[in-house]
């Protein structure tokens, strides 16, 4: 049967409209990452009361072709749904069709008509001619044939009353049958559309931070300090491996500015010895392709991102486009900064405060040049080992740049991984995504209470999930949340277990598993921020002593690893509590969709209040996971092994100060 | 200044998305109606914290080019709005153009860096270059270059302090000169997209109904019936206009079918003198291009929209696509209806329900046949007089047709409206709406309380308004709703109020005014519906009576044709009353989108429930109409005549069976 086109209009014979995976701007395309688990979605209806299908054509980069069917999903709203993992990297391309569904509609007309004595005898001899046609197909097994024809020989039969014409009517491998091979009329092919899968880590990891001149760094006993570098750094690998992080992001590792260098806590005044900040990036010993002599050499650096890959560590490295004034681009190309009336380089600056240890890239004087040398930065440390780049306030530089720089890169070397840490409006953080980020910064750590909590949930798992994928940092050198500052340890867990089960991705700084939460007087950064200053961390005391949550951590990426619905950003489903403060999710994926064919469903009930114990009744719709209304299925707390049978009410009590958190595994009902 | 272009990204130096109107299936342009005040919006931001402007650029359809500026709605979502009223019909193109706004920037910098007293002398020269630039320019009047001058000369002068230098900063003259000169850097041009504009008629309007073989039916005295006519009907027309109505629809008025005829109330027995429904058309009498014979001719039909149109009404007819099995085409064109495996013709059918009366057609045997034949009858209709077609359930017609119907229709007649009789779930609607149908009945009928109306006028007036129109009918020969069977008088005020002021559009069919409320048992429509028989209704006994709520529809319409913006579907805002019932809700228009070029707003103030007396405080954005929060304002009730001086918290008292609506007319401020 060929397919109905149309060749002046736009609405094709079944109409199809608001596909999904989509961008809301219809320049860029939808991306994902490989194995995740991707709603296709979308809208199509046709006139009258006859039922229709829809597939869903996916095309893998390398050409396989499969056809998958869509489920109504009865909303009212006319949309079709399916969920698939696409696994091959690259760009697929999708394609949605539409056709009436001839046996379904008969299905549903004999049955109403027949039982009421309606036109019963023209009902039987559509369906019998229904079931020869499909009979005289070519790909057809013997008893297929066979069940077929004993079907329309029924319904033709005067000797079959209409009660047990019904029968067949009702027959469910005659319905199965039809499901998988449906009888398709007025077949609708709707446009070609493009999904970029990107690799797991595009979207998936858990990751660390750490600072490398402090791993190791000691202070002399004439009160300096020396630096640690990448072999002393090196050591501490194992620890954070043993923690279970996929990735170690390095601030930047490049020579760091003399003038204007910032001493602690942001002060104008340096002393002798104060390292700077990181993000003050180049000196008379280089720039941004050069390594800071402090922590070793080229070949230093590459040994050391050799140990994190044996440690089953990627490390990822930190591109901050911004010079120091002492940066060889200043003397060597002053049109890549805004040179004012007076003849001096403007500071970064949000007026009226300077940053004046910082000159930003003015990309309108020269594009081309400032594109050439930022290309040549990437790939170079993409050859020494490098595949994944945290982009330090890419929302402050021209989003067409990094739509270029991404492209041209990723054109180069697909797995190459971009982060923006861009913490600004939703226009630009949806723009840096749309525009080629494999990662982004998220609001997560200004979304506390349990109503903020669930509408930033829903955003990133469902709204926002064709485009973005958050990584859910706990904190950073530049974040220490009130939330985390006054609430302590159970802060510390409430906010890890969160990050680690509400997104695909989550980071930590280090010091986290520490409680260091003590702020700056009036800000929301660490007091002797880390940026400007060594830190000299005893984590063999704090283990020795039970301070660290290191084996919290420990257990959350534990958990990570052990169940696939962890490692998804989309299938989150908010359930009810009683509480205003007892925040409850559940991450389901099907077994179809994961390796072991095994589904897998994590419910997660958190007290967000790190002041108080709370209790109350839950309230699951444990249909999600397929667990019928009302019926029992039990659960394991994957944090203290407690079990429970539970039903879809559920009371808990919860004290911060001892798990505010239970992590659970529903079980697999038999 | 060339504009900012780059060949190899999609993102434009200053990024810009989701420009508005908009349909949001991209294949499909967003619509207007002439005199309109739409919204023209789009998302722009630059990274960093220089200042950017907006503009939009149109292009009539007779090639007028105007310049629009934006104004930033600070939402935190980085949009850009103006609203502008395209008058001349036909296809506009419009665009959006972003760039750097170099005084704007310079001045929120000036102001925070001199007042701080950082980079001062830096600052002044700065805006000393800006104003010298723009002096130079060629369209200077000599005081506008001896402003630029002076200023610039201020600025420079060391006899000047910082403060004295920040007045000039401050000027509103200068500042105002740059508003409407902007210095322009980065200029970025969005893509060009755009909007059909169609006369005010395919958006505005208040529609009357009544069946001309009610209008002079006469019992006889053997008991049975004379049919109204066209000429008896004309008598009427005075009646309608004086009401102030715009349209008036007839529903067919074709040959009706012999064949299965229905008797009253639905039956399907029918006695000699049974009318039937005017929607089984056909009969030996003639098809879809045929006279009913009771009716009398085509020159009488003709002389009939000729009296309506000296009345100031214009006449729309129903074009329902489906036979009567006596129809013309049954015999002629069996191959444009479903022939059952028994060699009978399908009725139309709800499974298990039959409509003996009515043969649906079916459109794909004959597509290019029946697309022949529908155009034929349009043409046939339009060459009568006639440019406003109701569509009879297009929902149960392939979206497809209507596509291409309306698309040719309009290419040969701009000026014919199609209105969409669908009450159908939202993914057809507006896929209806969006193919082309100028105008859609709506939900507005089943949308009763404060909340409901509440999400129905956001989503008709904001939500779907670049697409579709709703028509607000109050009832029709098939909708007789539960709040209108059991509101009384109270009700019938209440939703003709809400009708005549929430849309641009509204109807009333003939019986309403006489509250005609009594229902067939156990269903939503009138019993001893008008579809299947004569009605006899005297207006004159109900006018002596004062049954009748013709005074009140009277007043809504010269309310409506007084007030521009209740002649508008946008610019309504909802406002908060803290009773369950009392709903508000305002309509303003900016004095530079009327003919008049003053403002006008509207305040309607409802007790949408007609039981009860309702007292309660309402609290006003009177921001909305230009009065400042705080500020009084008078505003006078146009059906009462009362007047009050209101502030933004206002004390209401509603007797739903006094005057249950406030139409209120908020006076312009001196």
């Amino acid at each position: 049967m060929p397919p109905q086109t149309s060749a002046d209009t736009r609405t094709g014979r079944i109409p199809m409209a608001l596909p999904r995976p989509r961008v809301a701007d219809s320049r860029f395309r939808p991306s994902a990452f490989s194995g995740e688990a991707v709603p296709f979605e979308v809208t199509a209806f046709r006139e009258g009361h006859d039922i229709i299908g829809v597939h869903v054509r996916l095309t893998s980069p390398s050409g396989d072709v499969s056809l998958h069917a869509l489920n109504a999903l009865h909303d009212g709203f006319d949309r079709w749904r399916t969920t698939i993992s696409p696994i091959e990297e690259g760009v697929w391309t999708f394609r949605f069709e539409a056709f009436g569904d001839d046996f379904a509609t008969w299905e549903h007309a004999a049955e109403l008509k027949i039982a009421a004595g309606v036109d019963s005898a023209l009902m039987r001899e559509i369906g019998a001619r229904l079931f020869d046609a499909a009979g005289r197909e070519k790909d057809r097994s013997a008893p297929q044939r066979r069940m077929l024809a004993e079907a329309s020989a029924t319904l033709r039969s005067a000797d079959v009353s209409d009660d047990d014409a019904l029968v067949v009517v009702r027959d469910p491998a005659i319905a199965a049958f039809f499901h998988e091979r449906p009888v398709q009329s007025l077949l609708t092919i709707g446009p070609d559309h493009e999904l970029l899968v990107e690799r797991e880590r595009a979207g998936v990891g858990a990751w660390y931070e750490f600072f490398p001149r402090s791993e190791g760094a000691r202070r002399l006993k004439d009160g300096t300090v020396k630096s640690g570098t990448f072999r002393t750094a090196t050591k501490r690998l194992p620890a954070v491996a043993a923690m279970g992080f996929d990735v170690l992001y390095l601030p930047p590792i490049h020579p760091i500015g003399e003038v204007n260098r910032k001493g602690p806590n942001n002060t104008l005044t340096t002393k002798a010895g104060d390292p700077g900040s990181p993000w003050a990036i180049g000196s008379a010993a280089g720039g941004h392709d050069a390594v800071h002599p402090d922590l070793g050499t080229l070949a230093d650096f590459r040994a050391f991102v050799r140990a994190a890959r044996a440690e089953g560590l990627e490390v990822a490295l930190d591109f901050a486009l911004q010079a120091a004034p002492d940066h060889p681009w200043v003397a060597e190309h002053p049109e890549w900064f805004t040179t004012l009336p007076d003849g001096s380089i403007a500071f970064a600056e949000n007026p009226p405060k300077k940053y004046q240890d910082i000159y930003p890239v003015n990309f309108d004087n020269d594009p081309e040049g400032i594109r050439a040398e930022a290309l040549r930065i990437v790939r170079h440390w993409i050859a020494q080992g490098v595949k994944i780049f945290r982009v330090d306030n890419p929302h402050t530089k021209p989003l067409q740049f990094w739509e270029w720089l991404i492209a041209t890169v990723n054109a180069e070397h697909p797995d190459v991984v971009f982060l923006a840490e861009a913490f600004t409006r939703p226009a630009p953080l949806l723009g840096l995504a749309q525009a080629g980020f494999q990662q982004s910064y998220s609001y997560f750590t200004w979304r506390n209470t349990k109503v903020e909590l669930e509408e930033f949930l829903a955003w990133i798992s469902d709204e926002t999930a064709d485009v973005m994928r958050p990584n859910l940092f706990v904190n950073t050198p530049d974040i220490l949340t009130e939330y985390l500052q006054y609430g302590g340890r159970p802060a510390y867990k409430i906010r890890a277990a969160l990050a680690a089960t509400g997104g695909a991705s989550y980071g930590v700084y280090a010091g986290y598993e520490l409680i260091e939460n003590v702020a700056r007087p009036g800000s929301e950064e660490n007091i002797d921020n880390e940026k400007y200053e060594y830190k000299f961390r005893d984590w063999a005391a704090a283990d020795a002593a039970g301070t660290t949550i290191a084996p919290y951590l420990t257990r959350l990426n534990e958990i990570r690893r052990a169940h696939p619905a962890l490692r998804q950003l989309r299938g989150l489903t908010l359930h009810w509590s009683d509480d205003s403060a007892i925040l409850v999710f559940s991450k389901h994926i099907d077994g179809a969709l994961t390796a072991s064919g095994r589904p897998d469903t994590i419910l997660v009930v958190a007290n967000v209040d790190p002041h108080s114990t709370r209790q109350t009744t839950i309230h699951l719709d444990s249909t999600v996971w397929g667990v019928p209304r009302g019926h029992d299925f039990d659960v394991e707390d994957l944090i203290t092994g407690a079990t429970w049978t539970w039903n879809q009410d559920a009371f808990v009590r919860l004290d911060a100060f001892q798990e505010p958190v239970h992590i659970l595994h529903v079980k697999e009902t038999p």
